[in-house]
């Protein structure tokens, strides 16, 4: 990292600073400027964090050099990952993008949620997600039905023979949870829940991680990082919007442009939700090609077999009928796509 | 709440609206126009929420009218909530505002933490503030010393007589932890985290709900809500910066206004916290005093017995001589506030 | 509009707000209700603006219903705008896609210019973008060689058979510059300068209106109006990126779903400029691609002879043999996306 | 400046850009290392600016270490810009804080506003402030009286011995303008519009320039360069608001810890205005007191004799009785802050 003195910082206080670096292992390249003073240091962040320094007195400001995710970079590992469920599907590197489909929250009833499964099968999805806790804003809005969503999930994923995908909120709850999934979710609310990134490391089933209303591109990582750390190396990201001064037209801006960046900067693969990231129907369409395009490894819609009925989410989810007509036209899009790109 | 119809929305649609209103018991007006049909619903939100409407068919919005939160709101209860602890210090209302601080992460040393305690104490502090549990956006970063802080914290708080707040990460510490505390806090990035909240609304110690950088007020009051709706009255907010386009100079951006206007709307205490709010020592003395001439019931103030080697955030703790000056300074001042406004 | 009064408002002033509304000519329906009171009202807004209604003591809020924009609007105007050029060349409706390209800033040698019009020809480009006045965040940046540069973009233009298209900062400069160009470029921040928007509304030249780093989509709108609203239906949208919290890997973020947006409430073409929009070169192309699917008209981009010796925007511009490239691809991605989308 | 190379540049592509700055005068240090490469270069950044050196090949970042506006910042000129007009009125240093006030737009009845004038009078202000411009988001909405709005102006600040400040919307104007006003002020939407900065940077008049909706401080204080460079040394900054996530209670969120970070890093005085920054009457007195205690140089306030029959920004607005009440508040405020702070 480099460390830049401020513009009246004395030499005493630079030299403090070069000691400390030193007795830390670090190596050490600097000069003691007129103008100004910088310090180039090399050495394990993992002691000394660019925080500890800018403690210092008569420091403007610590610049890393490399980026502070590890586990997550493409620096340490230049091939894609590719995670393979056991009925080989698999998401990341060269295969087609897959498609996680279903009701933001399962309902009471089997069959609608069945139907649903049905249709994402017919399709051509590969994952049935459905939400059993419901991260909700009011405390008077319906917060989901739980073990019983859970279980209605996996037998409809096993009568389609879809993969399941469900949100885990809490630590606490994984016991009962894990084994109902095939992925787990972790929400954007929760993106910087560190006891829950750590939980969710210390399992074997891959994880979702949605990017945070504020998450900058940099701190994302650093919370897959953390999943990583804790021993799981299977987090699949997921774009769904982050928070601008427009709200207008659209619930969120979709940061299309983060999935080449991630790409490039992360071997992990990335997933685009257009239902979360626009709120509105016939942005889902669109919002799913523009995220193929630029190399998402696949797609996470809301689809509701009732959707003026919906428990939740219902202005975004598509009916099932609306469903079948844009996946006709994505899946044709995207093996167009294919060829091109 | 008001249902706005599209520009083309039918008049079946429109009337599949009010049907289903009127099924569910809500009072309707409403005047299906050429331009435009608005439908004005007055009933229990409780039951059918403004997005279960924006679901149907044709709807193009549907706009709240009386705030979402309940038991957060001014119009529910219109005095301020005053907090009263067992040593007779008392948050909100008319009462003069607190002192919170400490360190952003208790240490090792046990001498250290009273050191800042002792100062605390000396300039009229009333609680001892300080991290067990840290959450880091690396995972490189130091965690924190869980309850070994703890203990340390509520050593230190009998010692020299000071109330002791500590952040809670995770609802399954909450039993370990809530006799070391008189204070709850949860984080920012904890926010929307709905099942600490729940948790912590089933405790009887006070909790400081810190507003999340990308919370807007209502989603904020809401939160609020959460802890509110499930038995703890006691919620204090905390001011401590949003995520704005520019960090160069300031870490957050400080929402001040959001200060008299959540004592409009809520009877709920807030405090301000300009260390996390701006990140920089030099800010801390004047956004201080900027929260409290709007009205805030206290503040929040990281000091660490030598910054230049703090375990986190040493860049915007002041060090103990620092405060003391600091404090002495906006001892005068609130005072002298507190003749005029 | 709704005017939805506040909860406490007396009914005195509710009537006063009835009163002024019908001595206005609008229409008024609404209900005086204990809980709270709303009045619909459908007139003409040209007279009595929102902002008016909004300060009435015990008013809450106005909302809206129809978009403030008329002109700009699908409302008025069901079909796409087309705009049609001396040569032939369409840009909106159903035509194919249009490329803008060249330099960030004209400079002094006419060769090196000409070097990059033949390859913007070449590729199948329409126009030859070149900035003539340039603004410059510092006063000691490169400001443009001003009507020299015109010259030179007039004549590579005649040369190879392109459409020129250059940047107006002031409206002085009209009368000089108008006929060097065939489009007249207003920058992202002039979205608001209203006197320059209402010089462009009152030429024969069509006008690209570039989206503002903090507009929302309804001010872009309302911007397109006011040059419309002085006479010229010409303008073209330009989505070039927002500003957003994270600015470490891109300059802005694209707002992509902005284009379906306003495909949806307007009938006006818009542009896709990525080189803006990311800052980077190797996003140039996907986000191209991006805004191409989700409907775009057209794709501008930034190129030059010699990007590391360029006088503006070196970083974002693609050299020529690259430019060549990511055309080839571009072309033939277009020409699939057609087919199918 | 700092140019840090990409992870895998090459020792040709770092010695070219290496040269390329000794070249230019430039004094050079570097370490072409292992792990990342650095580039430490000392010279005059208006030949060379970051963006050109950013530009070359294998170049990952360039990190300035002084800040880009030089005659705005206090590294040149250490103490206070004091502002002194004709009639002995002073902004800045440690002057007591102005207070400038009027309506938002001067409208047809010169008694009105005349009355307005008087209560500033009254009050104790010193400036006299009115729109003549209107910058209006929609085409429809009153855009001002123009000159006669001016004479009015002028007339009314003689007759009550005020200053005289209005909006200058375009270059053109600036000849008529000039002699009706004492402060010609730049409004935020063309804080960046850089030939109306450079045209009142040729006269000698001093300038009030507001902050952006989505202006960084950094871009601000270059705006007021813009100015400076062009030889008006008299800029009076104003913070007004900036745009964020969160516009449901204010129109904007003030960032009022900007006041005392530009106060530390330049020497130009600065202005706080509570009626743009949040939009609300009831805001305008607390937010007030909390620009002038981080040090605000002065107030700007709207008001009107009849805000609910105001033609522009009547909500935000106070009556005349209301401004008397809070002025007289803000003075004893203001009084007792100058005593202790």
């Amino acid at each position: 990292m480099i460390i830049i003195m401020e513009h009246r910082a004395t030499e005493a206080q630079s030299q403090k600073v070069i000691d400390f670096l030193k007795s830390n292992g670090f190596q050490v390249r600097y000069n003691i400027g007129e103008v100004h003073t910088v310090i180039d240091a090399i050495g394990d962040k993992t002691t000394i964090t660019p925080g500890r320094l800018a403690a210092f007195d008569g420091v403007k400001e610590v610049k890393i050099i490399r980026e502070p995710f590890r586990l997550a970079s493409r620096d340490r590992k230049k091939e894609d990952t590719v995670i393979t469920f056991s009925n080989g599907v698999k998401i990341g590197g060269n295969n087609p993008p897959v498609l996680m489909a279903g009701p933001c929250s399962v309902e009471d009833n089997y069959d609608n949620l069945l139907q649903v499964a049905t249709a994402v099968k017919e399709v051509g999805g590969q994952f049935l997600r459905g939400g059993a806790f419901k991260p909700r804003t009011s405390p008077y809005d319906f917060q989901g039905y739980e073990e019983k969503a859970l279980k209605h999930l996996k037998r409809a994923g096993e009568e389609t023979g879809l993969l399941v995908v469900s949100e885990l909120m809490d630590a606490s709850d994984l016991p009962m949870m894990i084994d109902y999934v095939d992925v787990l979710q972790i929400g954007a609310r929760n993106v910087q829940n560190f006891k829950l990134l750590k939980a969710v490391g210390k399992v074997d089933k891959p994880v979702i991680l949605k990017r945070g209303l504020a998450s900058t591109i940099r701190e994302y990582l650093l919370a897959a990082e953390h999943i990583m750390y804790n021993g799981n190396p299977n987090v699949i990201l997921c774009e769904r919007g982050i928070r601008s001064f427009d709200s207008a037209f659209t619930r969120n801006v979709m940061d299309i442009a983060s999935i080449p960046v991630i790409k490039k900067y992360s071997h992990l693969p990335i997933i685009v939700d257009p239902s979360h990231g626009t709120g509105q129907k016939y942005l889902i369409e669109p919002m799913a090609k523009a995220g193929l395009v630029v190399g998402a490894d696949g797609v996470m819609i809301e689809v509701h077999h009732d959707p003026e009925n919906a428990l939740s989410d219902g202005k975004q989810s598509l009916s099932i009928p609306m469903f079948k007509e844009v996946m006709t036209r994505l899946n044709e899009f995207s093996n167009l796509v294919r060829q091109v790109v």
